[in-house]
């Protein structure tokens, strides 16, 4: 086979050293890129040229809109590695899958699915979405509005404009429950790792990094972008006896 | 080894013929002894004699009442296998993960807890309780309470009394609610399931059966029985084309 040739296109921010994106569903590509250690090269979006660069390069939309029209987002991918019939994909997940399937490691303790995982997995995804995130959405955007570009400042704030005035009605003791609704569903997550009868073990699942990992820490990593490390470290960092700051530490390497 | 001697305490019921318990929690014991075919004999205990019993035969208590005072329940197991150190122990998914720990199966396609597993599996069987039950419990209790034996039926209905009262408040109209809610739960379920890339597999992983399925599975059955055929086919055994009528009837050998 010859090596993999891959164009990663992820949103452009203000954060330009280092080139960090601040979506959670970018860093979850990104992850997995740099965790299978497959080169690629970067096209870096602004928000208003995100359909037309999909459009040009033949990217599939990721939906509709209410209203009927197609919406284009990112991250997406192209794998050109056959030129002849490049890949082009869409959604973090279905890129991330198509990386583990076309790329499967050799080693299976570094396999993102682990045989007979799929289904348990995909309910990992959704729990940590449903109970955890969903609590700090209107937190963390506005922190994360002021980290796009100017130009793509005005689409950020329309696409998540429910979370946003939320947050702008929020008093102080809205931002508590916040953090503390999350950092119960947090306990609760916890509590399942601790199954393993290792609480030690870093990951999800034990030992071995799974997709429920790069899920979850690109969702930490977007946290503490978008929030800052102050309060990323007040409120996560600590909590549940430091696991959440040693799983942010030991993905600092596929960043 | 010597031949496995267990002694397995269920709720005495009025389903005497075929003798059926009807707890969600006594069934996923059973389900795993008849799977993991191990034999045992069962000492039937009506409500008022489980504090007695335990008591009697040192099985400990689950937990304590909020007035301090201990609180018995079944499923309880003794395995009497080395005479000398017989172990006793209450709470289903202790009993089961015993079972599985010191019987394990040689074939590891049987594996209750694929490796990588535990902690998913945790997940999966608080999401389904907490998503899918949670929302059915005021429609069986009634019917529970029924197949209770008159001894047992009085301290039941004190046990299950928030359900029972919401049961007998509610309208037509709150049932059909209550299904709607659990059968998007069950939707969900169905859309993990999805990710194994075969729909047709019969289990929650797909090919083998885990712990999970004991947990769906012997809920299904108490549904069946607390709330009666008619009810359980028109909402639950044809719906997700049929998957969890399908997971009833393969569970149908180890009831």
């Amino acid at each position: 086979m010859s090596s993999p040739k891959l164009i990663f296109f992820q949103f452009k921010t203000r954060l330009q050293n280092p080139d960090y994106p601040t979506s959670p569903n970018v860093w979850r590509v990104r992850l997995a890129l740099n965790y299978k250690n497959l080169p690629f090269t970067t096209v870096w979006v602004d928000g208003p040229e995100i359909a037309k660069t999909c459009i040009a390069e033949c990217i599939p939309n990721l939906d509709f809109f209410a209203d009927g029209t197609p919406h284009y987002t990112l991250p997406a991918l192209i794998d050109a590695t056959n030129p002849d019939a490049p890949v082009k994909l869409v959604d973090s997940k279905r890129i991330v899958d198509y990386l583990e399937d076309t790329y499967p490691e050799i080693d299976p303790q570094r396999a993102l699915y682990p045989p007979g995982t799929k289904s348990f997995q995909a309910l990992a995804y959704y729990f940590f979405r449903e109970a955890v995130m969903i609590h700090l959405r209107p937190l963390s955007v506005a922190g994360a509005a002021a980290l796009q570009t100017d130009r793509t400042c005005a689409a950020y704030l329309v696409r998540h404009r429910e979370s946003y005035e939320k947050a702008q009605r929020m008093e102080e003791s809205g931002r508590e429950k916040g953090w503390e609704t999350a950092k119960s569903a947090l306990d609760l997550m916890e509590s399942f790792i601790a199954e393993n009868g290792d609480p030690q073990a870093p990951y999800f699942a034990g030992q071995n990094i799974t997709f429920t990992d790069l899920s979850i820490a690109a969702n930490l990593i977007y946290l503490k972008l978008s929030l800052g490390d102050q309060e990323f470290d007040k409120h996560i960092r600590a909590h549940n006896g430091g696991r959440w700051g040693r799983l942010l530490d030991a993905f600092a390497k596929y960043m």
